[in-house]
């Protein structure tokens, strides 16, 4: 089976850990019910699964110089076995003897976490971006040392940067005197802990941008594309607002299933109500649901929020919280099943 | 007093410590005997010394897009109490954690020893030169985190790069079926461990570089100049090859005296040898010495090689091992004493 992933950082991260550990599990993909059309092992007719994740970079920064891409480096890590399980972001057993340093040099901004391991691989990708190298190369190249593309015996994974060019989410605050300011999206995000309201949220550079390459085929050959639970503004409204990913889901003839980041009216982790309110948007499973409305054939939610409901999408209620592998990868396959029964023609 | 030096890395360094040490010990300079000509305390009227270095940066290498200055590094961090005084350059109290990060990712090179505190110092300079800083003002700036220029009371310290502009020591190897083929100095002299005999030692771009800003300026109106202990091929050499800096040690009016980096006919530290041999010089104290004869006044050496004779320089023995801090300031205050000694005319 070809499944490819919209993903954002933590919440994307830790989902697609629970489909890879569901996919390897169901071994070849023509022993699995939920293949759907194809019936077949992906259209490659190699055994086991193809997962593609396209990954959100307008979180991207660049920090002492150093090129900084949290929500990639998060779902590589996380995939790859190298993540901080209890922050859920950055390298485990990290430590931060630069960052240290860079503080007592005076070094601005010190508001952003770069430990030592995680440093090796901004000053990396750094290094290969200013030899020329695009990003979705350079990422290619650095998940390779995470055991990328053959990640279980039967998973291949790619991740593919949603575009190769920069896209710098920005929060539009209110400044001194009625006046407004932009920020970059970390700083509101990090050093701000998103406590002053945004007033708009812009993805600077997303209109202009090409998505990265593979990443419209990825979506319009897959067998199921699944929005795992992200941010709905800044994590996968951003790569919805590279032109042509849309269109893409609108037009794919796989089912496209998303996992609700909201539970119980509430984000589960991270601050994606204070996003919502900033586009308007209430912090409940079926507005983050309608905003998809236009692509998304299947809905998954917890059942705090059996009661929400999407036009023209088949809505399923299934636990949500992410406790662990067991019950991530339980979350995972259901939204395989409404992938499948989505697929079907509505009764 | 105001003094200026010409440094290599770490044998200038240690001497460097122990210079400031005598020059603080001793106060205000109108109480010395050594200030020479001008009796006064420097000629800017300001009390204490001042210790303008000039560092060489023909060492100067990139690795992983960072910009790495081993000599001003090792200098500054010596100057400024950070160094780890077992080996004699990086940072005391080292980790290791982002090179063991960069050799799991597979990046090269992986024979230069790049610490994680270090690494900060690296990062800054980098993000400091590309933002179109000169390298004498990023080192300016990098020096101030270890309290340059009041290192002491007595004592205000300046460290300037030989120059800004990219000058590089190549060394040209013996090739494959007699062909010759050069390498960055740094890779014969960590990587090679300075066992392929060189051919030759280039300082490509030296000769079309300008003296950093200062630098001619510290020679000219300096009481005395010193050439702490420092490779005289790679080091003293290379500032020496910047043009305007021999000339102006040539016309100055202040005493130039040396201190020998070879004892009893062997370099103390280092490989001062394998670069003699590429120029053609024996390693001893006299042949190193005749290598600055015509701009030299003093030229200090070790009791062993107490009959070492130099045309028309004054040579003084003294123990020069630099074994600790004391030793190390009897050295720099024998140095001092040469220098009003040989500010004399000869009888």
């Amino acid at each position: 089976m070809r499944v490819t992933a919209l993903a954002g950082g933590v919440g994307a991260a830790r989902f697609l850990r629970g489909l890879v550990s569901v996919l390897d599990t169901e071994g070849d993909a023509g022993q699995s019910g939920q293949s759907g059309q194809s019936g077949q092992s992906g259209r490659s007719g190699q055994s086991g699964h193809e997962l593609t994740v396209v990954g959100n970079t307008g979180d991207d920064i660049t920090l002492f110089g150093l090129r900084v891409c949290p929500d990639l480096d998060t779902v590589m890590y996380t995939l790859g076995g190298g993540i901080d399980d209890e922050r859920g972001w950055g390298r485990g057993a990290e430590t931060w003897r630069v960052q240290e340093e860079l503080v007592a040099y005076g070094a601005q901004p010190q508001w952003f976490g770069l430990g030592d391991r995680d440093m090796a691989t901004h000053i990396l990708r750094t290094q290969m971006l200013e030899s020329g190298y695009r990003l979705g190369e350079v990422t290619e190249a650095l998940c390779r040392r995470w055991g990328f593309p053959q990640l279980r015996e039967q998973v291949r994974v790619r991740l593919l940067p949603m575009s190769d060019e920069r896209v710098e989410t920005h929060v539009v605050l209110e400044g001194p005197d009625g006046t407004s300011q932009a920020v970059h999206f970390q700083e509101w995000w990090v050093r701000l802990a998103a406590q002053p309201p945004a007033q708009r949220i812009v993805a600077v550079g997303a209109g202009e941008a090409t998505p990265g390459p593979g990443v419209l085929e990825a979506i319009r050959t897959a067998d199921v594309v699944v929005l795992p639970p992200s941010n709905p503004v800044v994590s996968i409204g951003t790569i919805l607002a590279v032109p042509g990913v849309r269109e893409a889901l609108r037009t794919t003839t796989a089912p496209v299933v998303g996992v609700s980041p909201i539970i119980g009216g509430a984000p589960v982790r991270g601050m994606a109500d204070a996003c919502l309110r900033a586009i308007g948007v209430a912090t409940t499973a079926a507005a983050v649901g309608a905003l998809y409305a236009d692509f998304l054939d299947g809905w998954l939610v917890d059942p705090r929020d059996g009661d929400a409901a999407v036009d023209g999408v088949t809505v399923r209620a299934c636990p949500l919280l992410m406790r662990d592998l067991p019950a991530t990868a339980a979350i995972a396959a259901a939204a395989l099943e409404l992938a499948a029964a989505a697929r079907q023609p509505a009764p």
